[in-house]
């Protein structure tokens, strides 16, 4: 199978739909007629089949392939008067209005389970790193060394940037662990990626902006901050390769995480890393390289900075609260220099990032306690991906461990139609973990399978064994 | 002299305008051509005689009363075709655009001095407590405390609100130092007052409001963010009792600084905050109540907070930025119950508040360091002030320190017209120090009195000779 999308916006006969899912039938070794309505879900998910494609009608389909019609039932196919069936544009799903795949109720994933019984005992919800690792000893050896040595001025109203002995201190560090080609007076500290994409919306509006290309996955909050300041998000195609990230005319930016997309967990293709540059260079466009967890990659070496091809064409994005803790609110850009004024002017005048703890950091990365700290919690996270991986093939051999092996989180790639029921089972094993569903941009051209998005990097060592035997319980 | 405004919006006769001043001219004991017309400047800036009322023609008007017509070119009287002369609304000063008293051109206040040769030996710009005097040891004593007693789960992802530890520390401090009545669930750590005002810009601006009251005077970065927010400022009119504080019917909220205002120095008269109460519960309206330097009153007892006559109609803003140090970005305010929601979220969902100095901060306030901080700085600002009080009764006599004994700023009334000079001197000798012109809304119906807003917190106490010395210098 390619990564051909069957974009028939003309009627897809069912012969051509069984020809193209054949091979998919054949190796699954299922009977003929429970695998093509499996393949036709899959090829929705997977994006193969567009929305707004044009199918027989739902009772003609179903009756030539054989499909049960709980196949329309499930809200993959839709029927329209006058207009066939169409496969469905999932955008009414309510997973992005709280964030946790239900409208309106309490949502089952996000927050402990309803009720004094049952809080979750495991917390397998991607975005915090293990806490327990946070290295105190070394950062309040760092903050008195930090503090001794600062100027009295340090611990006035800031440079909105950010201390320059931060933004030197990571000048540095981000070229020799990501590559990154940034001078100090272009580095602007914020408070997370999403406070980044905050100022980058509102630089973006105020240079007349209208449209940024995004993943279509990815935290909704992101895509909010980017239309709060008033800029339309254009999900970018997904493919087997991963996203197209070359984005139509009229786009002015592209928002991107090449190095492990969250949550897909894909990294960038070579060509399409060189596709999107080009693309900016061509266009004027810009690109927002996101690399929230681009310092830990395992088993091969680590793919560099987009922003290294491109300078002046790519803002990148990184952030102390996977490598440390999200509670010190530390984030970084690199940007182009001819966008430095503008972003330091959306930032606000006064610096909004506290400044012990920036202190601290430039000495933590200035003393190497940085690097190590890295380095060990990357060994720390690579074990405990290599262990999801073995208890997976030995106890749910069905799912498959999909992306790159890097960063935080694992996306385990789910039966179809089982991403509900599995999300249920977490809920009464006292699981928190997120299915792939609720990170879907709303008007997002394609979808994927069913998957939950395991983040390994939250639970300390005690408790990870627990969480994973959890985790193996509620697996189909 | 009454603090009754001359607001006659009929021709007020030269007669009546030479026997509203007499007083003042005996006193001034100057020749009377001179005096009046120091007099009439005053009245402008005074607030007695308002915008918009209308006098005899200049020519006649300057005949009359002797007036040189220079004063009228000096911008306090406006000659309009058709309607007499009009004391001037002097919103066309470029005060605000960029803080610094100069439109387009280099502020020549707020920032060094232009040219290698001549940086700013002194600061005496207000806004920073003295940061020699932040206390490095018991902080990150403090720190190691707070770190070593917080759970793993504190350094992630925070509540938006702020860590529970420094919520349940300050309603009690609060309580106890300002009279505060807060639940710690209604506390909301921000990262400044100036956080604070963004945030209850949106939760006004998203329950409708359209109007917002401020003082007349103001750091006009808080002015902008109310705007930014789509609500009007409507500058309250001053008096000689300091703000009239009970809006036009049409306002949503009254932003106020009761213990010690900012940059005026006055204090809002007992009969007036309970007047803003009031209205505040017959209107519905909101009461906004600044207190960033309420913890610094000399002499007298602390007036308590405003917020504990009616805590469901006022929200009350406190920062550790004058008290500690302004890099630290910990703000807080008191939320009415009914709005604590809406301000979370107008906050955001996730905490912007570096979480290692919220721990240290609670820590700091329930082991009792920050209580024994204040009181020494406390004592410490007091001897400035003092010391300022004694050098003007010597060196400057004919200079008055305005406004009530508190905080870290001082008033200093000019002769009318020194201002700027003064100002230009204060270059000149590289010293740092804001004009009183500089913090006035665009739209304030009255003016003050030239002045200077001199930030005495600034200096160390090895500076603080120094820069008083430079700063009599300078003085008429």
């Amino acid at each position: 199978m390619t990564g051909e999308p069957l974009h028939a916006h003309g009627t897809t006969s069912p012969a051509r739909l069984r020809q193209a899912f054949e091979g998919e039938v054949v190796r699954a070794g299922r009977g003929v007629r429970q695998a093509l309505a499996a393949a036709v879900r899959e090829a929705v998910r997977g994006g193969r089949l567009a929305p707004g494609t044009r199918l027989p009608s739902s009772r003609r389909l179903a009756a030539e392939l054989g499909l049960a019609r709980n196949t329309v039932a499930e809200g993959w196919l839709t029927a329209r008067r006058g207009s066939g069936t169409l496969v469905a544009d999932r955008t009414d799903r309510a997973d992005r209005t709280d964030g946790a795949g239900r409208a309106g109720t309490r949502p089952i994933v996000s927050r402990p389970a309803a009720g004094p019984s049952c809080p979750p005992r495991h917390d397998l919800i991607p975005g915090n790193p293990d806490l327990s690792a946070f290295p105190r000893a070394a950062w309040l050896a760092a903050a008195r060394r930090a503090l001794a040595a600062a100027p009295d001025d340090a611990l006035g109203h800031g440079d909105p940037r950010g201390r320059p002995e931060l933004r030197a201190a990571l000048a540095g560090h981000l070229a020799r662990a990501r590559g990154v080609y940034v001078s100090p007076e272009h580095v602007l500290i914020c408070a997370g990626v999403s406070h980044g994409l905050q100022i980058l919306g509102g630089v973006l509006a105020g240079r007349g902006a209208s449209r940024v290309a995004v993943e279509s996955y990815r935290l909704d909050r992101q895509y909010g901050l980017l239309e709060a300041a008033g800029l339309e998000t254009l999900p970018l195609p997904l493919d087997t390769h991963g996203t197209d990230p070359v984005p139509p005319v009229g786009t002015d930016a592209v928002l991107l995480a090449p190095a492990h997309q969250f949550p897909v967990g894909t990294a960038l293709r070579h060509d399409r890393r060189t596709a999107v540059v080009d693309w900016a260079g061509r266009t004027g466009g810009l690109v927002l390289e996101d690399d929230h967890d681009g310092e830990f990659r395992f088993g091969h070496r680590s793919v560099g900075a987009l922003q290294a091809l491109a300078p002046d064409r790519v803002v990148y994005l990184g952030t102390a609260g996977q490598t440390l803790a999200p509670g010190l609110r530390l984030a970084w850009m690199a940007l182009p220099p001819a966008l430095a004024d503008d972003a330091v002017a959306a930032k606000g005048r006064i610096d909004s990032s506290e400044v012990v703890s920036q202190l601290t950091m430039a000495e933590f990365i200035t003393s190497g306690a940085y690097g190590r700290h890295v380095r060990a919690v990357r060994r720390r996270y690579r074990d405990r991906r290599d262990s999801l991986v073995t208890a997976l093939a030995r106890e749910a051999p069905q799912v498959r461990v999909l992306g790159t092996a890097g960063g935080l989180h694992a996306v385990l790639g789910l039966p179809p139609g089982t991403e509900q029921p599995v999300l249920e089972a977490a809920t009464r094993e006292g699981l928190r973990v997120a299915g792939l569903s609720r990170y879907r941009h709303g008007r997002a051209v394609n979808g994927l399978t069913d998957a939950l998005v395991v983040g390994y990097g939250a639970p300390s060592d005690a408790q990870w064994p627990l969480a994973l035997a959890a985790l193996m319980r509620i697996l189909p």
